[in-house]
Parts: C-alpha cells; structure tokens; sequence
C-alpha cells in the first residue's frame, strides 16, 4: 500500500502536568477521545492531536526533559470571522493561555492572533477571508 | 457558524534555512501547494504542513529567533506495517534526518521510531496494528 507523503497522523505536544493541560483544552471546547494517566488523544479530522507528559516523551525519545524545548512551531485552527478570532483569543486567555500576539489585521489580507497554551506551545487564531471553511471547519 | 473545536487548520514549523528544510521535505515525497521566499505549504487532509521560516516566525509574533526552540512536540506519520516504518526511518535518515529512536516495538504492541528534521523537530514513524489506515492513510 502506498500512502499518500502529506500526511500527519498525531500531532502531540509534551506537556508538564497533564492534568493542567487537559483542563486547558477541555476549558477551551476539545473533547478527549481516551485518556490515561500519561497521554490524552482528541480525534479530529482522521488524524488525532495528543497530550503527552514530558517525561514519557522523554523516556520514549530518550532524551532529557530539558532538552524538550518550545516555540519554533505553531498550530493554527481558522475562524469563521474576525469576531470569532476575537473571541478565541479572549477565551484561550481567560482559559490560562499566555498571549503572545494580540489580534491584528495580516499582510495577506487576514486577521490573526498568537497565544502560548500553559506549556508554551503556540496557537494561531486566524480569519482568512480567501480560504473559506467547510462546515466541519476545514479548508480546501 | 459553530465550528467544532477538535481542529487544528496548520501546522507550521519554523525552520531556519527554507530552501534546505523543503528539500528534506520534498526528497520525503511531500508535494507543495504553494511556496514564496519566506513560507512553503503543503496541503493534506482539510489542513495544511507549513514552512516557515524563523526569522518570519519571530517577526509574526514579536518574539526572538533564540526563543523559539524545538523538542516537546512530535508529528507523527503512521504507516502501513512495519516494514514501512523501517523504510521510512532508512528514507528520512538518508534525506538528512537525525535518528532519535531506531524502530522499536512499543509497549502499546506497536512498531514506532522518531528522527529529527534539519531544524531539530520530532517526527514519529509507527505502525499501529490496533488503528489501521484508509487507503488516503487516515485514521478513524
């Protein structure tokens, strides 16, 4: 069989306190598909995204948990307006996230804003007015 | 609209050499949407893989280059069998990946390995018996 190369099966993040991190998310709307004390996974779009604690991650990886450093990647989730870009942020801050980038009109035309999730990962909220989203929230 | 909040619309990594970190990619087999001289997309499954680059990365979100470190985040591609996750390690390996773990059996009864990009991002190659792939290499 072969598969299509664009693909991204998982995307995890390494987080401190799992516990911390799940009410995070949950606080924000995601919904776990399982969970056990170590990992969280969260079905989305016939790929999953995880909460990984650090030191399994580590341990997996074998690798030092200082070693497992943040900030050159982020995620993206698209809004529907710039209103809804608006009330994302809000509501990831009010959720405990640290914000990075207040919403501000792009030089693509777009309106975006940057967040860090408790554990420092970073999080677009955008608005693109030439990539519209299905009704499940996707883009073509 | 209410979009469901199980999403992620990018996943954009910055990279600190554009061209070097498409050609890993492309010589991987990722075909590209679009590119300019600062970012390169990917389309996948109503979502999109981004490059781009740090420095752009840093400007966007008024951070510095230095502070956008790499580690506590894995993406991970699952493959068909576990003679796939083998040639998959091997084919990233010799595209200028760095080797993380070498194929092992995990202790979930799957088959898993995680190299490093050129800019030090994780990347996992597994097979997973229990949650078999479509013939596009989505999962349930």
């Amino acid at each position: 069989m072969t598969l299509p190369m664009n693909r991204v099966t998982f995307i995890t993040l390494g987080v401190r306190d799992l516990a911390r991190a799940r009410a995070f998310y949950e606080a924000l709307g995601w919904t776990p598909e399982s969970a056990t004390e170590d990992v969280a996974f969260y079905a989305m779009n016939g790929s999953k995204f995880g909460l990984f604690s650090l030191a399994g991650l580590a341990r997996e990886t074998g690798r030092d948990v200082a070693g497992l450093q943040t900030g050159a990647m982020t995620l993206a989730q698209n809004q529907g307006s710039q209103d809804d870009v608006d009330a994302m942020f809000a509501r990831a801050v009010a959720a405990g996230a640290t914000p990075v980038t207040k919403p501000f009109k792009t030089d693509w035309g777009g309106y975006s804003s940057y967040v860090a999730d408790p554990d420092g990962h970073h999080w677009e909220y955008a608005y693109n007015p030439f990539s519209p989203l299905d009704d499940e929230g996707h883009i073509a």
